[in-house]
């Protein structure tokens, strides 16, 4: 009995890094589909989300199931809740990702982005990866010493995520009012998907600490520790 | 032992009920602030928002002890999972409300809307306080013919929302970019808020018809349905 119920609770672990990967994927592609406004990748984005919305499904069926049949407490109990959650917040980065592959729609075939914000939204699209590859790992091995990694892409994503408005509100920004917010609101799905690995590093500590997720702090580096958002 | 055990459930609704309304009134005092340039106003939000966040913690810790101790199957492992899902959403609606008033105080003493959109974002606000009472209520009947109502006010915010990307891309719009941006981020607070409403809603008919929350529905009036976001 306890070892199926472990096997459960492992294939769960394992949709959850599939759903990760899955996330991570689509914002890739969103974001190869903005730099280069690329239709047919835009498209692929948004028809692909079902995908992750089913995943969703299945994780919630496979968490009720284990715990009505397996009446799961302590740290058993955490992680079925857990999963819960962190598949909420992976879903949502996929629907992050499909924001970002509408946008790169809705200007097609012009793009999105003026060149002088190419690099800041390669490197959003770069920190995507890293913070969706580091999550996908933190969730399958459960080895929280990722965190003060994940909290500095999440940083380095709220600087870029600062500096972009002063690019954008510049007296020499020369591509008007509708460009400017484009690139606020991108700029923001960027900032918001990094927010959601930080919250699903958060859970999977909270799971292997037992403390309150709300005073669950990812260590930064150094001693010092910042609270994730 | 069970009526302990609603009892338990019956004070964790009444908690998010509490929720509910200290967001509707944070993000009501958001909208003064915001309408009128008031700082206090603003400042109240802010510092207001601990309390949402401590009760989320109430929630989480009370749903968990619940779990482990009452091992529910069924319609009450529903409630309970239930529970900590509308917790989070409320919670976040209460962030969203932190996010209307700093943008207030960051332009204090000027208005951080320029007088043609005040009757935009004082709807807004009213739809926000409407659409959270009945969240309220819906949260603790149970009453899911509610359902049409939350929908109706969150397409109207939709609505809303995309009629404000035409005023301030119009070319009679005379406020610069700086003030489009944050028309548009106020705008997609206010939408976002009333999405997480719609999550509730949907989240609590989930509970009560057992379907799964994928599927789950909010009946539009005459017979049509629409899908929450």
């Amino acid at each position: 009995m306890r070892a199926a119920f472990h096997e459960q609770l492992d294939e769960i672990s394992d949709l959850l890094a599939e759903m990760a990967i899955a996330a991570g994927a689509a914002m890739n592609q969103a974001t190869q589909a903005l730099l280069n406004a690329d239709l047919a990748a835009a498209e692929a984005v948004i028809s692909g989300d079902d995908h992750l919305d089913e995943l969703t499904s299945e994780v919630e069926r496979r968490c009720y199931d284990t715990a009505a049949l397996q009446q799961p407490v302590a740290t058993d109990l955490r992680i079925v809740i857990g999963s819960l959650r962190i598949s909420s917040s992976l879903e949502r980065m996929g629907d992050l990702a499909v924001h970002v592959a509408k946008q790169a729609r809705l200007r097609y075939p012009n793009s999105s982005i003026p060149n002088e914000l190419r690099a800041t939204f390669a490197r959003m699209g770069a920190l995507a990866d890293a913070i969706t590859a580091k999550t996908a790992t933190v969730i399958t091995t459960k080895d929280v010493s990722l965190g003060p990694d994940i909290e500095r892409y999440d940083a380095e994503m709220d600087h870029l995520h600062r500096e972009l408005f002063t690019v954008v509100l510049s007296p020499s920004w020369a591509h008007g009012v509708e460009s400017a917010i484009d690139a606020t609101l991108l700029s923001r799905y960027y900032e918001r998907y990094a927010d959601h690995a930080v919250s699903i590093a958060r859970r999977v500590m909270h799971v292997v600490t037992g403390e309150p997720y709300a005073d669950t702090q990812l260590l930064i580096e150094g001693g010092s520790t910042v609270q994730g958002s």
